[in-house]
Protein backbone atom coordinates (compact mmCIF):
# COMPACT_ATOMS: atom_id res chain seq x y z
CA UNK A 1 0.00 0.00 0.00
CA UNK A 2 0.98 3.55 -1.17
CA UNK A 3 0.60 4.72 2.79
CA UNK A 4 2.86 2.16 4.34
CA UNK A 5 6.30 2.81 2.02
CA UNK A 6 8.67 5.48 3.24
CA UNK A 7 8.66 8.89 1.43
CA UNK A 8 12.38 7.81 -0.40
CA UNK A 9 11.21 4.26 -1.22
CA UNK A 10 7.45 5.86 -3.06
CA UNK A 11 10.15 9.11 -4.82
CA UNK A 12 12.09 5.90 -6.08
CA UNK A 13 9.40 4.03 -7.43
CA UNK A 14 7.98 6.62 -8.97
CA UNK A 15 11.24 7.55 -10.88
CA UNK A 16 11.91 4.59 -12.05
CA UNK A 17 10.29 2.93 -15.58
CA UNK A 18 8.14 0.42 -13.81
CA UNK A 19 4.63 1.19 -14.74
CA UNK A 20 3.27 1.86 -11.45
CA UNK A 21 3.24 4.02 -9.24
CA UNK A 22 2.77 7.17 -12.05
CA UNK A 23 1.24 10.11 -12.55
CA UNK A 24 -2.12 8.60 -11.38
CA UNK A 25 -1.09 8.01 -7.90
CA UNK A 26 1.03 10.94 -7.77
CA UNK A 27 -1.97 12.95 -8.73
CA UNK A 28 -4.07 11.33 -5.60
CA UNK A 29 -1.00 11.50 -3.12
CA UNK A 30 -1.07 15.20 -3.56
CA UNK A 31 -4.35 15.35 -2.82
CA UNK A 32 -4.04 13.66 0.42
CA UNK A 33 -1.47 16.42 1.26
CA UNK A 34 -3.84 18.61 0.45
CA UNK A 35 -6.53 17.30 2.58
CA UNK A 36 -3.79 16.36 5.93
CA UNK A 37 -2.90 20.85 5.61
CA UNK A 38 -6.48 21.04 5.50
CA UNK A 39 -6.65 19.43 8.81
CA UNK A 40 -3.55 21.02 10.56
CA UNK A 41 -5.69 24.53 10.19
CA UNK A 42 -8.25 22.70 11.11
CA UNK A 43 -6.60 21.12 14.49
CA UNK A 44 -5.02 24.83 14.66
CA UNK A 45 -8.52 26.20 14.89
CA UNK A 46 -11.06 23.99 17.14
CA UNK A 47 -10.74 24.47 20.83
CA UNK A 48 -10.04 28.26 20.83
CA UNK A 49 -12.35 30.69 22.04
CA UNK A 50 -11.62 33.01 19.09
CA UNK A 51 -13.24 30.64 16.83
CA UNK A 52 -15.38 28.86 19.10
CA UNK A 53 -18.35 30.48 16.70
CA UNK A 54 -17.31 28.26 13.88
CA UNK A 55 -15.89 25.21 15.78
CA UNK A 56 -19.26 22.85 14.76
CA UNK A 57 -18.40 23.69 10.95
CA UNK A 58 -14.27 22.81 11.22
CA UNK A 59 -15.16 20.18 13.21
CA UNK A 60 -17.81 18.63 10.03
CA UNK A 61 -15.30 19.85 7.83
CA UNK A 62 -12.14 17.81 9.47
CA UNK A 63 -14.58 14.75 9.26
CA UNK A 64 -14.57 15.33 5.73
CA UNK A 65 -11.15 16.26 5.20
CA UNK A 66 -10.49 12.62 7.07
CA UNK A 67 -12.92 11.29 4.49
CA UNK A 68 -11.48 12.45 1.54
CA UNK A 69 -8.00 11.74 3.00
CA UNK A 70 -8.91 7.87 3.38
CA UNK A 71 -10.20 7.77 -0.64
CA UNK A 72 -7.56 9.64 -2.07
CA UNK A 73 -4.84 7.75 -0.36
CA UNK A 74 -7.26 4.33 -1.58
CA UNK A 75 -7.60 5.38 -5.17
CA UNK A 76 -4.03 5.98 -5.00
CA UNK A 77 -3.39 2.14 -4.47
CA UNK A 78 -6.40 1.56 -6.79
CA UNK A 79 -4.33 3.51 -9.83
CA UNK A 80 -1.56 0.96 -9.46
CA UNK A 81 -4.35 -1.94 -9.39
CA UNK A 82 -6.21 -0.58 -12.46
CA UNK A 83 -2.80 0.02 -14.45
CA UNK A 84 -1.55 -3.41 -14.22
CA UNK A 85 -4.35 -5.52 -15.94
CA UNK A 86 -3.92 -2.65 -18.35
CA UNK A 87 -0.02 -2.61 -19.37
CA UNK A 88 -1.05 -6.42 -19.31
CA UNK A 89 -3.49 -6.28 -22.33
CA UNK A 90 -1.15 -4.00 -24.05
CA UNK A 91 1.14 -6.68 -24.31
CA UNK A 92 -1.46 -9.47 -25.62
CA UNK A 93 -0.45 -11.31 -28.74
CA UNK A 94 -2.34 -9.24 -31.83
CA UNK A 95 -0.93 -11.80 -35.43
CA UNK A 96 -4.43 -13.67 -35.98
CA UNK A 97 -8.19 -11.90 -36.10
CA UNK A 98 -9.05 -13.46 -33.61
CA UNK A 99 -5.77 -12.19 -31.18
CA UNK A 100 -6.50 -8.90 -32.46
CA UNK A 101 -10.37 -9.08 -31.63
CA UNK A 102 -9.79 -9.83 -28.03
CA UNK A 103 -7.15 -7.98 -27.71
CA UNK A 104 -9.07 -5.04 -28.46
CA UNK A 105 -11.98 -6.25 -26.52
CA UNK A 106 -9.55 -6.46 -23.67
CA UNK A 107 -8.10 -3.22 -23.95
CA UNK A 108 -11.20 -1.46 -24.60
CA UNK A 109 -12.51 -2.37 -21.06
CA UNK A 110 -9.13 -1.82 -19.02
CA UNK A 111 -8.92 1.30 -20.51
CA UNK A 112 -12.49 2.47 -19.92
CA UNK A 113 -11.34 0.91 -16.10
CA UNK A 114 -8.45 3.11 -15.68
CA UNK A 115 -10.09 6.17 -16.84
CA UNK A 116 -12.53 6.13 -14.23
CA UNK A 117 -9.90 5.61 -10.97
CA UNK A 118 -8.38 9.53 -11.73
CA UNK A 119 -12.43 11.06 -12.42
CA UNK A 120 -12.68 9.75 -8.92
CA UNK A 121 -9.71 11.33 -7.64
CA UNK A 122 -11.32 14.51 -9.30
CA UNK A 123 -14.25 14.33 -7.45
CA UNK A 124 -12.54 14.23 -4.00
CA UNK A 125 -10.93 16.90 -5.26
CA UNK A 126 -13.92 18.84 -5.88
CA UNK A 127 -15.49 17.91 -2.78
CA UNK A 128 -12.46 18.93 -0.66
CA UNK A 129 -12.36 22.34 -2.22
CA UNK A 130 -15.62 23.22 -1.24
CA UNK A 131 -13.98 22.76 2.40
CA UNK A 132 -11.06 24.48 1.96
CA UNK A 133 -13.34 27.70 0.31
CA UNK A 134 -15.06 27.33 4.19
CA UNK A 135 -11.89 26.95 5.78
CA UNK A 136 -10.18 30.27 4.34
CA UNK A 137 -13.08 32.51 6.06
CA UNK A 138 -13.39 30.74 8.84
CA UNK A 139 -10.45 28.68 9.70
CA UNK A 140 -7.77 29.98 12.08
CA UNK A 141 -5.87 33.50 10.66
CA UNK A 142 -2.60 32.29 11.86
CA UNK A 143 -2.68 29.05 9.24
CA UNK A 144 -4.24 31.01 6.26
CA UNK A 145 -0.80 30.43 4.42
CA UNK A 146 -2.05 26.70 4.57
CA UNK A 147 -4.65 26.98 3.07
CA UNK A 148 -3.27 28.48 0.51
CA UNK A 149 -0.59 25.46 -0.07
CA UNK A 150 -3.54 23.16 0.65
CA UNK A 151 -5.53 24.14 -2.24
CA UNK A 152 -2.20 24.28 -4.71
CA UNK A 153 -2.05 20.90 -3.73
CA UNK A 154 -6.03 20.10 -4.63
CA UNK A 155 -5.35 21.83 -8.26
CA UNK A 156 -2.22 19.84 -8.82
CA UNK A 157 -4.34 16.40 -8.07
CA UNK A 158 -7.51 17.59 -9.89
CA UNK A 159 -5.24 18.77 -12.69
CA UNK A 160 -2.87 16.08 -12.90
CA UNK A 161 -5.89 13.42 -12.77
CA UNK A 162 -7.37 14.91 -15.21
CA UNK A 163 -4.50 13.55 -17.77
CA UNK A 164 -4.93 10.53 -16.51
CA UNK A 165 -8.39 10.34 -18.08
CA UNK A 166 -7.34 11.96 -21.33
CA UNK A 167 -4.97 9.17 -21.71
CA UNK A 168 -6.67 6.31 -21.39
CA UNK A 169 -10.02 7.57 -23.48
CA UNK A 170 -7.25 8.72 -26.39
CA UNK A 171 -6.88 5.02 -27.17
CA UNK A 172 -10.56 3.69 -26.77
CA UNK A 173 -12.95 2.93 -29.50
CA UNK A 174 -15.89 3.57 -28.11
CA UNK A 175 -15.89 7.23 -29.30
CA UNK A 176 -19.52 7.97 -27.68
CA UNK A 177 -18.24 6.75 -24.11
CA UNK A 178 -14.51 8.49 -24.38
CA UNK A 179 -16.60 11.88 -25.14
CA UNK A 180 -18.89 11.09 -22.06
CA UNK A 181 -15.97 10.39 -20.21
CA UNK A 182 -13.52 13.71 -21.66
CA UNK A 183 -16.64 15.68 -20.76
CA UNK A 184 -16.80 14.94 -17.24
CA UNK A 185 -13.20 15.31 -16.61
CA UNK A 186 -13.40 19.07 -18.72
CA UNK A 187 -16.13 20.03 -16.23
CA UNK A 188 -14.58 19.24 -13.42
CA UNK A 189 -10.92 20.55 -14.55
CA UNK A 190 -12.41 24.00 -15.25
CA UNK A 191 -14.69 24.67 -12.71
CA UNK A 192 -12.21 23.20 -10.27
CA UNK A 193 -8.85 24.91 -11.15
CA UNK A 194 -11.20 27.98 -11.57
CA UNK A 195 -12.78 27.94 -8.01
CA UNK A 196 -9.13 26.54 -6.59
CA UNK A 197 -7.65 29.82 -8.38
CA UNK A 198 -10.23 32.02 -6.27
CA UNK A 199 -9.49 30.89 -3.52
CA UNK A 200 -6.10 31.15 -3.56
CA UNK A 201 -6.56 34.42 -4.70
CA UNK A 202 -8.30 35.77 -1.66
CA UNK A 203 -5.58 33.89 0.60
CA UNK A 204 -3.01 35.98 -1.49
CA UNK A 205 -4.89 39.02 -0.50
CA UNK A 206 -4.72 38.30 3.00
CA UNK A 207 -1.43 37.92 2.75
CA UNK A 208 -0.09 41.09 0.98
CA UNK A 209 2.74 43.46 2.79
CA UNK B 1 14.56 13.24 8.26
CA UNK B 2 11.31 13.88 5.89
CA UNK B 3 12.44 11.06 3.28
CA UNK B 4 12.82 8.87 6.26
CA UNK B 5 9.05 8.38 7.24
CA UNK B 6 5.95 6.66 5.82
CA UNK B 7 3.62 8.28 3.95
CA UNK B 8 1.12 7.22 6.46
CA UNK B 9 2.75 8.69 9.34
CA UNK B 10 3.98 12.26 7.10
CA UNK B 11 0.22 12.79 6.32
CA UNK B 12 -0.43 12.49 10.33
CA UNK B 13 2.46 14.90 11.60
CA UNK B 14 1.60 17.42 8.85
CA UNK B 15 -2.55 17.13 9.54
CA UNK B 16 -1.78 17.56 13.56
CA UNK B 17 -1.32 21.03 14.84
CA UNK B 18 2.25 21.12 15.97
CA UNK B 19 4.11 23.32 14.41
CA UNK B 20 6.34 21.12 11.54
CA UNK B 21 5.74 20.17 9.25
CA UNK B 22 3.69 22.55 7.59
CA UNK B 23 2.61 24.23 4.37
CA UNK B 24 6.27 24.96 3.65
CA UNK B 25 7.21 21.45 4.18
CA UNK B 26 4.54 19.75 1.85
CA UNK B 27 5.43 22.18 -0.75
CA UNK B 28 9.28 20.96 -1.06
CA UNK B 29 7.37 17.20 -0.84
CA UNK B 30 5.39 18.34 -4.00
CA UNK B 31 8.39 19.67 -6.21
CA UNK B 32 10.34 16.34 -5.12
CA UNK B 33 7.30 14.53 -6.18
CA UNK B 34 7.36 16.04 -9.80
CA UNK B 35 11.01 15.71 -9.67
CA UNK B 36 10.67 11.91 -9.24
CA UNK B 37 7.94 11.46 -12.33
CA UNK B 38 10.89 13.82 -14.42
CA UNK B 39 13.44 11.22 -13.74
CA UNK B 40 10.55 8.41 -14.49
CA UNK B 41 10.07 9.88 -18.38
CA UNK B 42 13.49 10.36 -18.50
CA UNK B 43 13.77 5.98 -17.18
CA UNK B 44 10.62 5.26 -19.84
CA UNK B 45 13.17 6.80 -22.84
CA UNK B 46 16.85 6.50 -22.32
CA UNK B 47 17.82 2.96 -23.92
CA UNK B 48 15.18 3.15 -26.57
CA UNK B 49 16.35 3.15 -30.57
CA UNK B 50 13.92 5.51 -31.26
CA UNK B 51 15.20 8.59 -28.79
CA UNK B 52 18.70 7.42 -29.27
CA UNK B 53 19.80 11.02 -30.94
CA UNK B 54 17.56 12.73 -27.66
CA UNK B 55 19.69 10.15 -25.21
CA UNK B 56 22.39 12.66 -24.06
CA UNK B 57 19.90 15.70 -23.55
CA UNK B 58 17.45 13.01 -21.35
CA UNK B 59 20.30 12.01 -19.34
CA UNK B 60 21.82 15.40 -18.48
CA UNK B 61 18.09 16.43 -17.39
CA UNK B 62 17.62 13.40 -15.00
CA UNK B 63 20.99 13.98 -13.38
CA UNK B 64 19.67 17.50 -13.05
CA UNK B 65 16.43 15.65 -11.56
CA UNK B 66 18.28 13.71 -9.19
CA UNK B 67 19.77 16.90 -7.70
CA UNK B 68 16.71 18.76 -7.82
CA UNK B 69 14.81 15.99 -5.58
CA UNK B 70 17.66 15.91 -3.57
CA UNK B 71 17.48 19.76 -2.69
CA UNK B 72 14.19 19.64 -2.81
CA UNK B 73 14.18 16.72 0.40
CA UNK B 74 16.70 18.68 1.97
CA UNK B 75 14.76 21.91 2.00
CA UNK B 76 11.67 19.95 3.60
CA UNK B 77 13.88 19.33 6.17
CA UNK B 78 15.33 23.01 6.44
CA UNK B 79 11.80 24.47 6.45
CA UNK B 80 11.07 21.99 9.69
CA UNK B 81 14.66 23.38 11.21
CA UNK B 82 14.23 27.23 10.55
CA UNK B 83 10.54 27.23 11.92
CA UNK B 84 11.00 25.76 15.09
CA UNK B 85 13.09 28.42 16.25
CA UNK B 86 10.90 31.14 14.75
CA UNK B 87 8.17 29.30 16.96
CA UNK B 88 10.20 29.57 19.77
CA UNK B 89 10.81 33.61 19.47
CA UNK B 90 7.11 34.06 19.24
CA UNK B 91 6.76 32.65 22.94
CA UNK B 92 9.39 34.81 24.17
CA UNK B 93 8.49 37.57 26.99
CA UNK B 94 7.61 41.01 26.01
CA UNK B 95 7.12 42.76 29.87
CA UNK B 96 9.52 44.96 29.59
CA UNK B 97 11.21 47.30 27.42
CA UNK B 98 14.47 45.53 27.08
CA UNK B 99 12.53 41.95 26.68
CA UNK B 100 10.20 43.62 24.05
CA UNK B 101 13.40 44.75 22.12
CA UNK B 102 14.81 41.77 22.78
CA UNK B 103 12.31 39.45 20.62
CA UNK B 104 12.04 42.25 18.28
CA UNK B 105 15.56 41.93 17.15
CA UNK B 106 15.58 38.06 17.45
CA UNK B 107 12.01 37.46 15.78
CA UNK B 108 13.15 39.77 12.48
CA UNK B 109 16.35 37.59 11.90
CA UNK B 110 14.36 34.44 12.17
CA UNK B 111 11.48 35.58 10.06
CA UNK B 112 13.85 36.51 7.15
CA UNK B 113 15.67 32.97 7.91
CA UNK B 114 12.47 31.63 7.48
CA UNK B 115 11.49 33.18 4.00
CA UNK B 116 14.58 32.03 2.46
CA UNK B 117 13.91 28.22 2.31
CA UNK B 118 10.79 28.63 0.41
CA UNK B 119 12.23 31.36 -1.85
CA UNK B 120 14.96 28.50 -2.29
CA UNK B 121 12.16 25.90 -2.84
CA UNK B 122 10.70 28.21 -5.98
CA UNK B 123 14.26 28.14 -7.35
CA UNK B 124 14.56 24.82 -7.71
CA UNK B 125 11.01 24.52 -9.09
CA UNK B 126 12.01 27.33 -11.78
CA UNK B 127 15.05 24.76 -12.51
CA UNK B 128 12.66 22.22 -12.55
CA UNK B 129 10.46 23.53 -15.03
CA UNK B 130 13.01 24.05 -17.80
CA UNK B 131 13.93 20.62 -17.18
CA UNK B 132 10.09 19.48 -18.01
CA UNK B 133 9.56 21.62 -21.00
CA UNK B 134 12.40 20.06 -22.50
CA UNK B 135 11.46 16.85 -21.51
CA UNK B 136 7.96 17.69 -23.19
CA UNK B 137 9.38 17.88 -26.59
CA UNK B 138 12.07 15.09 -26.35
CA UNK B 139 10.61 12.33 -23.58
CA UNK B 140 8.68 9.53 -24.71
CA UNK B 141 5.38 9.84 -26.16
CA UNK B 142 4.62 6.97 -23.96
CA UNK B 143 5.38 9.52 -20.98
CA UNK B 144 3.96 12.44 -22.18
CA UNK B 145 0.45 12.39 -19.35
CA UNK B 146 3.53 12.09 -16.65
CA UNK B 147 5.09 15.42 -17.78
CA UNK B 148 2.20 16.85 -17.76
CA UNK B 149 1.18 16.02 -13.72
CA UNK B 150 4.81 16.52 -12.96
CA UNK B 151 4.54 20.32 -14.09
CA UNK B 152 1.34 20.61 -11.90
CA UNK B 153 3.35 19.46 -9.04
CA UNK B 154 6.10 22.05 -9.75
CA UNK B 155 3.30 24.24 -9.95
CA UNK B 156 2.07 23.48 -6.70
CA UNK B 157 5.18 23.67 -4.75
CA UNK B 158 6.16 26.98 -6.28
CA UNK B 159 2.77 28.42 -5.55
CA UNK B 160 2.37 26.90 -1.70
CA UNK B 161 6.29 28.10 -1.36
CA UNK B 162 5.63 31.79 -1.75
CA UNK B 163 2.30 31.87 0.56
CA UNK B 164 5.83 30.81 3.06
CA UNK B 165 7.75 34.22 2.20
CA UNK B 166 4.83 36.09 1.96
CA UNK B 167 3.76 34.60 5.85
CA UNK B 168 7.17 36.02 7.00
CA UNK B 169 7.82 38.91 5.36
CA UNK B 170 4.72 40.07 6.78
CA UNK B 171 5.87 40.59 9.99
CA UNK B 172 9.03 41.46 8.98
CA UNK B 173 10.40 45.36 10.73
CA UNK B 174 12.79 46.00 8.01
CA UNK B 175 10.44 46.43 5.21
CA UNK B 176 12.61 47.52 2.72
CA UNK B 177 14.38 43.96 2.67
CA UNK B 178 10.72 42.67 3.32
CA UNK B 179 9.76 44.36 -0.44
CA UNK B 180 12.79 42.92 -1.84
CA UNK B 181 12.48 39.50 -0.62
CA UNK B 182 8.67 39.77 -1.52
CA UNK B 183 9.56 40.66 -5.51
CA UNK B 184 11.98 38.05 -5.82
CA UNK B 185 9.06 35.43 -5.12
CA UNK B 186 6.10 37.30 -6.99
CA UNK B 187 8.95 37.16 -9.78
CA UNK B 188 9.46 33.71 -9.61
CA UNK B 189 5.25 33.31 -9.00
CA UNK B 190 4.17 34.87 -12.13
CA UNK B 191 6.90 33.85 -14.85
CA UNK B 192 7.17 29.62 -13.05
CA UNK B 193 3.24 29.99 -13.44
CA UNK B 194 3.37 31.21 -16.64
CA UNK B 195 6.13 28.54 -17.82
CA UNK B 196 4.01 25.68 -16.13
CA UNK B 197 0.73 26.40 -17.64
CA UNK B 198 2.27 26.73 -21.22
CA UNK B 199 4.34 23.50 -21.18
CA UNK B 200 0.76 22.10 -19.15
CA UNK B 201 -1.22 23.49 -22.04
CA UNK B 202 1.02 21.55 -24.71
CA UNK B 203 0.61 18.49 -23.04
CA UNK B 204 -3.42 18.93 -22.79
CA UNK B 205 -3.18 19.65 -26.70
CA UNK B 206 -1.27 16.45 -27.43
CA UNK B 207 -3.76 14.28 -25.08
CA UNK B 208 -6.50 15.73 -26.90
CA UNK B 209 -9.18 13.30 -28.62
Amino acid sequence: MTKEQTIEHYLELLSSKQPVPGGGGASALAGALGSALGLMVGNLTVGKKKYAGVEADIRGHMAGLETLQADLLRLADEDAEVFAPLAEAYGLPSETEEQRAYKEAVMEERLQTASLTPLKVMESVIRMLAILEDLEQKGSVMAVSDVGVAVQLARAALSGAVMNVYINTKSMKDRDRAAELNEEAYHMLTSGAARADEIYGKVLKRLEN
